[in-house]
């Protein structure tokens, strides 16, 4: 169906902009309850965006299990009440670790088919008010009851045996996976609003407690609280939304025909560089989804930056650094700067725009025309792909 | 932002139709699984579709809170998966009791405004395999934790105030919240897919067992499995789904200025109403979210069937019995069909829908051109209204 007008097809009628952001720190934030950090995301994002959040006319809440870690449901109109907007419709997005992505996917076509002029994303989680083995116990649940999580495979582990398959196909050592971390440590160090601020060495991530061979805790990210909020409309600005698309595969690893390769994300990919008539090599920074080290090795083939297998010897080489060919994750990622579950996909939207606009301080990266999100969940049952452009 | 061609904004741009419905019996079904029952309600769906699966665009999960009740989170790619359904986008929506009807909500949108041709929801829950006790914390959730479920105010507890305050203000009498659950009993007995199938006398529900004051068990809905699916599309049908509007307000009863009457009950009927073109009156027949008697009796002030205060007496002069003026949970409602959270606000469409295709056998109504459905979260921060029409 098409427009009479423009000739366009109706989905994707018209462009998207990000009008605002925000976020809090990233932490093991103790005395802070996941209605106050999403309230403080949201007021930074509504100051940021200059706008008056009457103009708000719905509410979307990326969240994977507040009702699990805080005994808190129905959360979108408990998060949108709490910062002052009622009565228009809000809605928890629930999709594993994409659960801030899958929420800006929906808020984003939301707005590109005219339903909505002006929509807020909220990701948030607090998750550190439990104990150890009750955050394993929930992020278990991510993963396939039955076939995974009863029998122990918590997620650790089915990374792991994705790293080892890697290993053996493709020759990537140990040595390229601690790289990743690395980078990310470092990254993180620079940023002001990171989890963790401790620069790495190869040799102290190649010898720290082991988790799950090869994984060892510095091949793991963060176990955070935090929030993000993003203020998208159809209002021009100089970042467009230029494309966001989600995915779906197999919950469980055994579902997979091949698990050095994530097809959601493939799939995501393909979507979003047609939507945004761009390729791969037009991307100039990424923030990807670095749940383990390995998920952002594969992220790199599976985005289409490097051929499958290579992705290993290309990130140790340097060229996902600040100053490489391709910066990724210069926030620091899920590994350094943090992973408040929900928060997650919401605020790679806000740390590849700090780079857009230039306000990166020294972690600024030189060419931010083009920037790409990549949010996974679980071992890929969901993926989603965002791209960002100043036209 | 208008369409030259057709005039319309963009929003609303094309007509939306039901395309086919499946739904599993109701009740407490011990060996079934939450899996197995989104399987059977979207295997039935695609078949009264006659369509085939491979051409669904979108997957929209309405589920409460599988993760507490099942230790199953990441739902929608996991149900997709299981019926047959991968590589599209898959997400669950949680809005606490609304979660299906907002699943819908938002699929209606995005057949509505031209993103898919083609969406499918299910709704889904599997409760029983819980204590009550666990039951009883889970649901709590969905109020407010500080305000309410930490102090003990469970869900019959709240209700029980608003049905206390109603009483207060209108002279609403405790046979007046009885009349609801014996029309609903009765007709969940001629209901083969309900819960309950058990009459009772105005007298066996005055003596009920007490729960919080006035209500006793008869007042109370029941703790119930099941699944229901819809496709919906933008092919030509008989039925079509002319309205779909959600809303908000507080979570915490606490944060309401009035207690009788829902705000966003209110708000999101004005907007159905003005998307279908048609007031209240043109409305032939009505599910509504009857969680508790007295929330039957609000939704019909709510929604404009009687004036503020009038409902009690109206309802149980007979007006809104299967012989009635305006007909209202023919199905049983969640009073006796059963109320299988997530499941709940799908299947009420599939209930409307049997009864607009004039198979509702001994439940047969007669005037069925026009039918509403009303799903409401927790003590009213989220509702929906949803109306068929057959043109």
């Amino acid at each position: 169906m098409q427009c009479a007008e423009t000739g366009l097809r109706l989905n994707y009628m018209r462009p998207v902009y990000l009008t605002g952001m925000g976020k809090t720190v990233f932490g093991a934030l103790a005395g802070r309850t996941l209605k106050d950090l999403a309230v403080e995301a949201i007021d930074a994002c509504v100051a940021d965006a200059k706008r008056d959040r009457a103009g708000i006319e719905a509410v979307y809440v990326g969240n994977f299990d507040g009702p699990s870690f805080t005994n808190q449901n129905h959360l979108a109109p408990y998060v949108a009440g709490a910062a002052g907007i009622t009565g228009v419709p809000a809605t928890r997005f629930e999709a594993a670790c994409a659960s801030g992505g899958s929420a800006v996917f929906h808020a984003f076509h939301a707005v590109a088919s005219g339903i909505y002029e002006n929509v807020l994303i909220c990701g948030v989680e607090k998750m550190t008010s439990q104990t150890t083995a009750k955050v394993a116990q929930i992020l278990a649940g991510a993963g396939d009851a039955e076939l995974e999580s009863a029998v122990g495979a918590t997620f650790p582990a089915i990374f792991a045996m994705v790293a080892r398959r890697h290993m053996h196909q493709y020759g990537t050592r140990r040595e390229h996976l601690a790289a990743v971390a690395v980078k990310n440590h470092y990254n993180a160090s620079l940023n002001p609003q990171a989890h963790l601020k401790k620069v790495i060495t190869l040799e102290q991530a190649l010898a720290g407690k082991v988790v799950a061979e090869p994984f060892t805790i510095f091949d793991c990210s963060l176990v955070s609280d935090g929030a993000a909020a993003i203020w998208i409309s159809a209002s021009e600005s100089p970042i467009r939304v230029a494309a966001c698309a989600q995915a779906s595969g197999p919950v469980a690893l055994a579902g997979k025909r091949e698990i050095t390769t994530l097809e959601a994300t493939r799939l995501a990919a393909a979507k979003a560089y047609a939507q945004a008539g761009i390729g791969a090599s037009d991307v100039d920074l990424a923030e990807v989804h670095d749940c383990f080290t390995i998920a952002e090795l594969i992220a790199m083939e599976d985005l289409g930056f490097v051929a499958a297998g290579q992705s290993g010897p290309w990130v140790a080489g340097g060229a996902t650094g600040i100053g490489g060919q391709l910066p990724v994750n210069t926030s620091g990622g899920l590994k350094a700067k943090g992973h408040p579950i929900g928060a997650t996909g919401v605020a790679q939207i806000c740390d590849l725009a700090t780079q857009m606009r230039g306000q990166a301080g020294e972690r600024q990266v030189a060419r931010h025309r083009t920037g790409l999100a990549q949010n996974l969940g679980g071992s890929g049952a969901t993926s989603v792909v965002t791209i960002l452009r100043k036209d």
